[in-house]
């Protein structure tokens, strides 16, 4: 589906065109064409191919999708595949967004993704003095866009772990505690494998021999690098205490046994000592003089009474209990 | 066994050639053969080496097979070693293709492997204007089909992945969760083992200096490198997943260890009281005015009861039952 | 909150200037300005970029916070973040500090961090023939001011290391250590977060090409990058040590489950056989004969008794007691 | 012990020689001398160092023996360290062999190691055509045959793991298991130690410098780095397999305890409910009418029957049992 | 405190010289003078700094100590920090040595650490072919004293491993074995932080660009650094086994509780089931024929105990006992 199509000269918006206009406007000298698709059709990628003289290989990605995030360059073109990664539920939905880049044209495909990029044309229409740049700055602008979407997913993990975190010396927590490890385990990937590839390629777009068509623009790319760096590192972070709370969890799980075993070892002996006796004045001997004590059967219950407390009493201290 | 011996120019097939022909046609400028081998005999792969002049140690690794994957420059020719990951059952079978290509010539070597690469050859007899490029586009092609092969091998341990993932905070799961992720990371590793070294040999091919007989056809070298790191980057996911997954099985075992415990401690409590009291009046006293009330022994069952069904909606309210 | 501003010119302070004085000195050659701000607001942000020229990212990023320690060239100037570690009650607090470099400026920014740098201050004026190298020894004696408050938080933790250790293989500590070594291991990355980055930044001002603003002070440079070196492997081997221990930890709990498991079964033992005898005696055979012993009882208590006295010493012998 | 000292030229074999006569045979151009030593006295070494004009820090790590693998260049020789492993019983015994190689002579020094170099010196002489590259052709049949004999040894340690693998699952075997597992590791470390650093060492003969003694021979020594690579590859999968077959060891460890204590509670239950029963009727209430009850007493037994029954076939269908 | 004050010419002795002297000394070409302190006031190290004219940093660093080992470039000097690990009692105490070298002094401070470099001395001393190459050949002697004295510390705590793996497989060793494995940790990360920076920093000394003062001392800086390199290669070694040895005391003491779990399970077995008969023949019914049996009490009494023959002999089948 086409969203958009709109001609650009100066930084200043020239118009909105019609597909078949393209073809006019990518002749112009300082001239861009900027075009926005979602989830286009084989036919829709075909038609662009041949308007912006797309590579096939690169076109042939962006129709299989399930890419991995990468920049590549296609002669003076740049191939870009960006993941975005949105909350769904209790799940992260990962979309896909393909943008090619020429010196002339910029055209973003958007696959399995809710929100659109009209505050991102916005921001460059507002900036004609950076929009003077470019395609290239308009891929900053999108590269940009996408990264800070990553900041709120990544702040909903970090608030995850510490959720975790306040529970996990808690007891009869681990079962959901360890659920929680691993959900969040998961998403951590799910966002790393958007993060890290995207990292190493806009390393390349800000360090010192730049595809020509960004030339200029170093500061920036390094900029969003830069803010990709900070998501590694959190995320590395986040991994690393997550690894450590699923060691304590199961030093907690096994502390817990501990502590379930002292319960029953000191309930056991509560019962067990009052069983014995009462066995042991169970025993048919003849010669029992206790049976015959007027106060036999309180005071044999007294005893009974007086050792468990001293037993409840031990093991309070000691606790077992 | 010798599959298939033909001759191409311009990117159109020349004719079916006989191995005594080979010799005349590579000759011939801007002409090369493609044979393909099925288990060749040690005579054959002879045979071979002294029509193309292939180097000794790679022969020799050829005959041995079980190579490791790898793209190695005999002066002007390439000798590239890959593993074929098949499906087989429940396990992976393992075969090796070994090509062998020159700027005349590329000579395909497969063992232990069913499927054969009769489409490979159709492909690119349907792509005239990209076969021109000679053997170097029919090494690409033999390589991103074998490369293509991998990627269903690993949606299915993707599955499985997920499967164990469903199965994993059950209860009573544990030890076929255990087998599961063994034989899990088993085929992980088999299909790690073909796809690393091969990416790391194709980032070669896909870089600035690449071996003569590949010139011009980086970016396509460069887009299987990518699906080779596509498929690594799947691999240490799961990998990560796998032995996160471990972990919790270990924890998980660990939380039933300590449930069934309680459950022991519960219903010998549950037990233990009764017997208690059965006990006390089994006494011998002979002051147990119990003994002569009416209901005594009613009434005495009643005790045990009762206290057995506190104690049930006890330890049902604690979660150890 | 404008803390400072004063100019300096051949090592020596000149004066204290106003805001708007700063326009004037800046153009002196020779001359420098330095401005010190603690959480300014945005537009006392937005007045020092138009009095420096300071770049709009990285202005941006200052206004923003929460950024990675980095040290960033823009054109002939340098933008430093800096992460301070202050020690609050248990916890760690993460303060931030900006410095922006330039040939004739110096701008610190100062946020979340109660400690003020003007002991850097009085250094610097102390040392006039060292303050001569301009702005680029004032961006050096701030960070190695920085780096030496990094060494009494990582000698706490050290020591929060050697009381868990002098803890650990104690008996009844395993749910305190545990906890110890989760707190340790966050206060950990902490300072981690803090220090790798800015090692990495400042190995590059310590080497062979320098920004040009940094030029001739490369040694200082180097030595501010050996100290972070130092803390970053303390703060490896501390990690090292505390994962070790929180394996050991989970030993120490699992043999302290067995040392409670087999005192259940002693105790269960020595109670068990003296109701065995008890049981025995209570049964309503007609011929027991030791039923009408006369010292029946006594001595079937003494059995009991005797028993238990082996059992308990056997026990102690084979250290379950 | 001197084993052998021969002189070649063009690839033949000129005679043996005497160690007198090596100086003569040195000096002669496009002549080499092949000299192997087994476990030399201090005196023997001395000699060669003399004859050969070997580096003073070369013989003395040759003297004292237990180096690291290595090639290191001293000026235009080369001084090379490798490690033998060979299979002992149940350990593997690891020998050295150090080579001196230099354009006109190569000195094997052999320790620790019961298999010769024979076949190396028969297949030399039986290819002369390369045996004309003259002593470096020599250090890469030895290099070759070293490294050859790792083969078997690792192929051992597949077998292992296989073997602990078929058993790991299985119940009771986990106390050999991990007896077995850690004698593996063992193993591999003492394989990985011989391996590795000399993977690093021959990668550099492989590569685009090489030293000039080996010039013209980078195809030879990178099929013997790409052995390397491969035993390097291998060994690190089995640690990895092994590193998790110690964690599936410990769940099935675990697995076990739950699945005794299981069997424990369920017998425990089938013992206690008769005895709970058996306990009632040896109440001494005056008016328990069962007691009077004609068949009171086979009724009671009956009853304990067939709860046990119903017990048992409870915790056989729940999997107690 | 002065240890020693000597002047050097072409490898001899000059003489011992005063503190006042050494400024003329080392005016001379191709004299260079050799001073030793231990624990020098910070008059004496200033003093130094002025004789030879340290830089500030380098002497700052001397003076605070607590240095990670390093070899600096100060201009044309170097400064090496270097730590000295000796055995004290069942620790390992951590000394430093820091030494400063020009072209014509060569300068070794010594804190912390019992043993001088006598030695060293003398063994330069009688080798007046080296020690015309200067004070770099000191101070690769002194490198080379140094790490030769991380032998024997590496040997012991080999030798401690071995004997953990003697023990580790051995019943109730594990609270000894876990004890013993974490000291033998610490006392591996003490000399690894001695041995890797020091590692490093030697590399740059045997490589392709040396500092002017190492200049043609190459090969002997290169056998520091592969001393170096296997005693890194050795403690990652023990390391390694010593992370597998603790797992598998983990497992160990797992085992163990199951084992302690049977033989309290098949005990309470082997008492319950006689209990449970004496429980029945303690009932009261009326129509209990046995009771009149003339040896129903001796025939009960052998029923339990051939009951707890055949569950003895079935427990030490099955292993539970």
């Amino acid at each position: 589906m086409l969203v958009n199509c709109v001609a650009y000269q100066d930084g200043e918006k020239l118009a909105d065109i019609s597909k078949e206009e393209i073809r006019e406007y990518v002749k112009r000298p300082d001239c861009f064409v900027w075009v926005a698709l979602f989830e286009p059709t084989p036919a829709e990628l075909q038609e662009m191919q041949e308007e912006f003289g797309l590579h096939a290989l690169a076109v042939e990605d962006a129709s299989h999708g399930h890419q991995r995030p990468k920049i590549e360059e296609y002669g003076h073109s740049l191939f870009t595949v960006l993941q975005v990664v949105e909350p769904q539920g209790e799940d992260l939905q990962v979309g896909e967004v393909e943008i090619f880049v020429g010196s002339n044209y910029i055209l973003s495909v958007r696959v399995h993704s809710e929100r659109g990029f009209k505050a991102v044309r916005a921001r460059c229409e507002s900036e004609p003095h950076l929009l003077k740049h470019g395609s290239a700055f308009v891929l900053y602008a999108l590269l940009d866009a996408i990264v800070d979407r990553y900041f709120p997913v990544l702040d909903a993990l970090e608030s995850e772990l510490e959720k975790i975190e306040e529970q996990i010396f808690k007891r009869n927590t681990a079962r959901s505690n360890i659920e929680a490890l691993y959900s969040l385990k998961q998403k951590l990937m799910t966002l790393k494998h958007a993060v890290d590839p995207l990292m190493e390629a806009t390393g390349k777009l800000g360090g010192a021999r730049v595809p020509q068509v960004c030339a200029g623009m170093q500061e920036y790319f390094r900029d969003v690098h830069d803010h990709l760096q900070r998501i590694h590192a959190t995320i590395e972070g986040i991994r690393d205490m997550q690894a450590t709370a699923i060691q304590v969890n199961l030093g907690m799980i096994n502390l817990n046994e501990t502590e379930v075993t002292k319960k029953l070892a000191a309930w056991a002996a509560i019962i067990a000592i009052p069983t014995l006796i009462a066995g042991i004045y169970g025993m048919n001997f003849k010669n029992m003089p206790e049976y015959d004590f007027p106060y036999g059967y309180p005071l044999s219950i007294a005893v009974m009474i007086v050792l468990d407390l001293i037993l409840y009493v031990w093991f309070t201290k000691i606790k077992w209990l």
